[in-house]
């Protein structure tokens, strides 16, 4: 039975000193004792924290972070990127989304997120044909992780229209497009292939609400229902204005209230986005005990607009981040620009803290860690027995980190400078990344160079 | 005479390949050839760019990173901030001054920046008597770059009140005072320290039309014109919404309008922040040839606000960046997040781009090089003859770069990843930082990690 014994770990709310975490052979926390007196178990020098869950990412979007930032003629927007987007991934096999894939979770792992949930679209030939193997890109995503170790929640996303009210998708939309029976199967296929792996899980997206009808959407949750009525959803929502006028437009709601109306939004629920929300749809959405699924990196390169934090969190809201198109691939720049978002939207300091949790930096690292365990519907996110052995070891010895101690570590590891300081990663009681270095780094990247070098 | 012979270089607009870089043995670059056929010279790998200029930093404050980020009962401002500020900076030493300033000038190294601006306000011992030696804190800055060896813009600080119209300093001001008298002996002391060094030079910074009259501001500019003509005046102007309305209570005018109405504001002119500028102090102060010093991760940290970059851009406005408080230190973050900023606050992409420079990463690089180099008052931000040989190397062979080609590589280093690309710096001529690491990285490092563990 592997043991560690760390110098500090957050353990709950607490930086704990002598942290000794037992880990069964499964890879799940058994044991967790503070202040242990005895030797015995692996050293770990510096701060050991729960890996960071990311809780929503586009694999293959991390090959085009900085192609989409050249101006064409016209104003740039949200929808001029999904366009320069749309014309990106019209190239893309199952082979790239593999090697892209595998890149950027190796990444992740390397900037401290542990787990990662896939909102998964790419599903077609180009053209829109099914593949002969109709899962073949999802295969290509678990294949992924088999060599970076990550772990995963795989989301197969509905996707059947290309606006409100069931519009016809656009040609650009045809690698996405599944009927229920077809988007049943793949469902089906995914429960499968994570199926007794503790390190892998599955849900369903139904993409957003351009992208199913108000029925699709129910039906889609009760095929996940069938299989397992605890997994997780996860819908892109209110991301851009123009998205809640077009909403309002059609039905007369605003797209959180809509889908507030029209499904049951619990806990096994995650908003992603959740941008434009007015004061009802910020408190109604903060009581369902659903995670608002932030990316302040994507949400700034896409110049969607700040999420309401404030106010979310007074009412209880849970929320968790996703790195998204993976522009930005750390928790840390994650975290770090969610806060200033805010404080430049308020012109003022610390908005995050409370009086209850005074430590900015430490109860974003806190709230993202809970919130993205429950989005991604796994044990992670907490040393403690019962959780997986999911753990980030950050050299607190840096001297960006030297001047903090206790919960400070955890604000300055937010706010103070810019050296990655993630030294050792391991997921599932297995190392993953030694001395800021996943073990395939060389492979993965020469890999990935060689797919994008061929695609521009 | 070394030569360097660059895979690749941006040299004027464009990214050339076999670059050719002649350097003559006082550090300046005496010729540029592209396409260079021959062999001969230091093979250079990647790309080699301009290093960027920071314009604007207080150096004690990377001590302080992450230790203002708790909540206190009340509202946390700017205000409330500067409080905690105060405190820290109040049992400073010289060493510790000079401990910090190293470790802070080798992270800018090693990040990209080759030279700086300090704008210099502690200067003397507790209580406000000054030191024996009364440039003494001076002169621990200038020690701390002999270490680093980063190019310095020393510009000592006018501070003579504690709020507009010559309201008197609070205690905690006191570190900071001088008379006209006082501040011409420094500044002269100054002079003679910078001379004859061509990684040197010096300029003035009163520090904010809250800490000087109107005609101290005019007497401390004669004391420069008397030694430099062309030297440069820094100043902190509307930073906070308060500062505004406190001077417009004060004076009737907003501070940027009062600034260029009271003195004669041009190119050898940086106001650092500007943030609160109505339309028509935007496209005067762009119309000044003034460089707008933009602090984006600092300003975000302290509530401060969005400067409005989009106005000031079309007027025809220059702008350079600065590290400030150094809660980040980094040319990328720092860009990024000035280009993210406008993003979020005009809910659209693209903002700094325009139809001669449609390249975001590219137009943002160049345009911080040039307003720093002239916001600085050094022959740096180029590859050209006359330059200093200021460079640094990128690793464009790293996946996140692999993509791009051309001016888009500029693109992918703003917006692609959290990883450092920086490889070689090179400062007038000599090699600081090979492998990502400064030469006397861990040396600094433990005395700065000395002087912090005493301070907390």
């Amino acid at each position: 039975m592997p043991e560690l014994l760390a110098e500090r770990a957050l353990v709950g709310h607490e930086i704990a000193s002598r942290v000794r975490i037992e880990i069964d052979g499964r890879g799940d926390i058994v044991g967790v004792a503070r202040d242990a007196a005895e030797a015995g178990g692996e050293p770990v020098r510096g701060l050991v924290l729960p890996g960071m869950p990311n809780l929503h990412g586009h694999a293959f979007q991390r090959a085009m972070a900085g192609l989409a930032e050249r101006l064409e003629p016209g104003e740039a927007s949200f929808w001029t990127w999904r366009d320069v987007m749309y014309r990106f991934l019209a190239r893309l096999t199952p082979d790239d989304v593999r090697a892209i894939a595998a890149q950027v979770q190796v990444e992740m792992l390397e900037a401290g997120y542990t787990s990662l949930g896939e909102f998964h679209y790419l599903h077609h030939a180009p053209g829109g044909r099914p593949y002969d193997e109709p899962a073949a890109m999802s295969a290509a995503i678990l294949d992924a992780r088999r060599t970076s170790g990550i772990g995963l929640t795989l989301l197969p996303v509905l996707y059947t229209s290309g606006g409100f009210g069931g519009a016809p998708p656009a040609e650009g939309q045809r690698r996405f497009l599944h009927d229920l029976d077809g988007f049943g199967r793949l469902l089906a296929w995914t429960a499968d292939a994570t199926r007794d792996d503790p390190d892998l899980a599955f849900g369903i997206a139904p993409h957003s609400l351009r992208a199913v009808t108000d029925d699709e959407l129910v039906q889609a949750v009760a095929l996940l229902d069938a299989l397992d009525p605890a997994a997780p959803v996860h819908i892109h929502v209110a991301e851009q204005a123009r998205e809640v006028r077009d909403c309002l437009a059609w039905c007369g709601r605003r797209p959180v209230e809509h889908l507030l109306d029209v499904a049951e939004v619990g806990p096994r629920w995650c908003l992603i986005h959740a941008t434009h929300m007015d004061e009802e749809e910020t408190v109604r959405l903060a009581r369902s005990a659903a995670v608002a699924g932030l990316c302040p990196t994507t949400e700034a390169n896409l110049g969607d607009g700040l999420f309401n934090l404030p106010e979310f969190l007074s009412a209880g809201g849970r929320f968790g981040i996703g790195s998204d198109s993976h522009v930005g691939v750390s928790p840390i720049e994650e975290l770090r620009w969610l806060e200033y978002g805010q404080r430049l939207g308020a012109l003022r300091r610390l908005v995050a803290a409370d009086e209850r949790q005074p430590h900015t930096g430490a109860r974003l690292w806190r709230a993202a860690l809970e919130g993205g365990a429950q989005a991604l519907g796994r044990p992670v996110g907490r040393i403690a027995p019962g959780a997986r052995a999911d753990l980030v070891v950050i050299d607190d010895d840096l001297p960006a980190l030297a001047a903090a101690r206790g919960e400070a570590v955890l604000d300055a590891l937010v706010f103070s400078g810019n050296q990655n300081p993630v030294r050792r990663v391991m997921v599932g009681g297995r190392w993953r990344v030694a001395d800021g270095r996943h073990a395939a780094r060389e492979v993965v990247g020469e890999a990935y160079q060689r797919v994008v070098r061929r695609l521009v």
